[in-house]
């Protein structure tokens, strides 16, 4: 579908159920919180599928959307590329609309509006809405701003261009609170978090030159900063945040005394070889294994396979 | 002067030397940079006054601007706010031209033009550049890019404003390579910052709720890192990225046992006032003061002050 044929037929039916991808963030939220704004200020029922992942942080975004409106909506997609990515607890009923910005998405839905070339889900529901003729209200630019800046983390990731500028350029015009959304999203974590950073960082040991760098997360670490699993998450790129390395392993101590291993590349070192040798498997510059041995057995074993590529 | 005046100073006049600030970052370095180079593809003889303070991520950027281009030159001074804010090693000589955007900026210049409405003196650089109908090459766009980014943490900081999105989108079309660029600023720290950052984080208590973050470096903790200066430089922002706080404190111990107190604060409690107790000062969200007692000791005396704005 084309951007014209897409608010045709937003404009054209009635009664929506937007549905978020498995593991929510602030994109596919953002964005669909959005959407069902902006459906409504269109004078059309629209309420958000309830995504049981969604987190503490993006739950103010949503709670106003999730009274169901129908009870045989038509399904609309927003950034899900495939029909796994669905949301827990969705029937898999035929999902009328997608919108979506995956390069990956397998068309699934009778219809779909994809732009691979966009950073974020957001920035097309920003044009959807515009061509829809919906005014853009201060709520609804920060719901898509929330999108385009957690997509892009703050427009430092590889994928934001000139156009994700642009378009979070509009939305500060429109009145959306970036200090206050960049401030929670990107500059505060909890205590716990913080704490268990800091362990990881200064844990983190340094091989080949700091072309290897390897950090240990211990359960000992864990209950002694007491973190929760959401203060576990995205523990994998820490180590790759030291200048100049080629390959950061992050290693967790499992309960059952195993080691789950998480290796990260900038592509010198095929990650995905290295992680087979041990029964694991992924992309060439991010994959993972576990290794049935303690953490420090584990480090060592990994170490003696990542050696041979600086040989 | 106005913009126009600004070009127009600098297309009747040639020999200049570009001044940076004191303890220079991005946004003084890349705009002095971008400003040389887009004088001299203009046809001027320019050079960056070789300010000792420069690190070594910004040495690069600066490196062909620094051959002297007459003996008696021309001084324009890019973003200097005032005279105390000179290089090191600066005579003092009058200064022709100043291009700054802070408000605070004390006209110490012949000339100065000033934006205090803007996020980074790069973005006025870029309008100056393109008032002197300076083609802006790949080279220069970096340079205005590296700017403009690090003034705004990556258009994270509350500074960031729509035109600061604009202006780093159209950088990105003329062929800044924000990708590389960011990953080199925001997304990489030494091993030892990051090990020292890791302490830092795991030394952390809260207070109050976690209302109050106290962290403490020690002289123990950047010896047992190796630590560079550099590798201590904006710790002081660190207790304040946990979220909810009111008051982040941070305590450096000092080679002569005394302890340096950084304290920041979102408003709530007057960090000028809790550093005038200890014969320090600065400003009501930002002030230090340097207390003659051991870290512990200080700790606990700061924190009675403290204690008293949340009985």
């Amino acid at each position: 579908m084309t951007l014209a044929e897409t608010a045709a037929f937003l404009a054209a039916h009635d009664d929506y159920c937007i549905l978020t991808h498995v593991r929510p963030d602030g994109d596919t939220l953002g964005s669909a919180a959005a959407l069902c704004a902006g459906l409504r200020a269109a004078g059309k029922k629209a309420y958000l599928f309830p995504n049981p992942g969604v987190t503490e942080t993006y739950q103010p975004y949503i709670a106003e959307f999730l009274t169901p409106a129908s009870s045989s909506p038509l399904y609309v997609a927003v950034d899900i590329a495939d029909t796994t990515l669905y949301p827990d607890g969705f029937s898999g009923a035929a999902v009328a609309l997608c919108i979506d910005h995956h390069p990956s998405n397998a068309n699934y839905a009778e219809n779909t509006f994809c732009m691979p070339e966009k950073a974020s889900c957001g920035e097309i529901i920003f044009l959807v809405l515009k061509a829809l003729g919906v005014a853009i209200t201060k709520e609804i630019a920060d719901l898509l701003y929330v999108a385009v800046s957690t997509d892009t983390g703050c427009f430092c990731y590889a994928n934001t261009k000139a156009d994700t500028l642009r378009a979070a350029a509009e939305l500060l015009d429109l009145g959306a609170d970036s200090a206050l959304l960049n401030k929670r999203h990107f500059r505060s974590s909890t205590f716990s978090r913080l704490r268990l950073e800091g362990m990881v960082f200064s844990s983190l040991r340094s091989y080949h030159d700091g072309k290897v760098i390897v950090a240990i997360v211990s359960l000992e670490m864990i209950a002694a900063v007491k973190a929760t699993e959401d203060d576990c998450e995205d523990l994998a790129g820490l180590p790759g945040r030291v200048t100049g390395n080629d390959v950061g392993v992050l290693i967790r101590e499992q309960e059952n005394g195993s080691s789950k291993v998480s290796v990260r590349t900038n592509g010198r070192v095929n990650a995905s070889e290295v992680c087979k040798e041990f029964g694991g498997g992924g992309h060439a510059m991010a994959a993972g294994c576990t290794i049935e041995q303690p953490y420090e057995a584990a480090a060592e074993a990994l170490l003696r396979v990542i050696d041979r590529y600086f040989q």
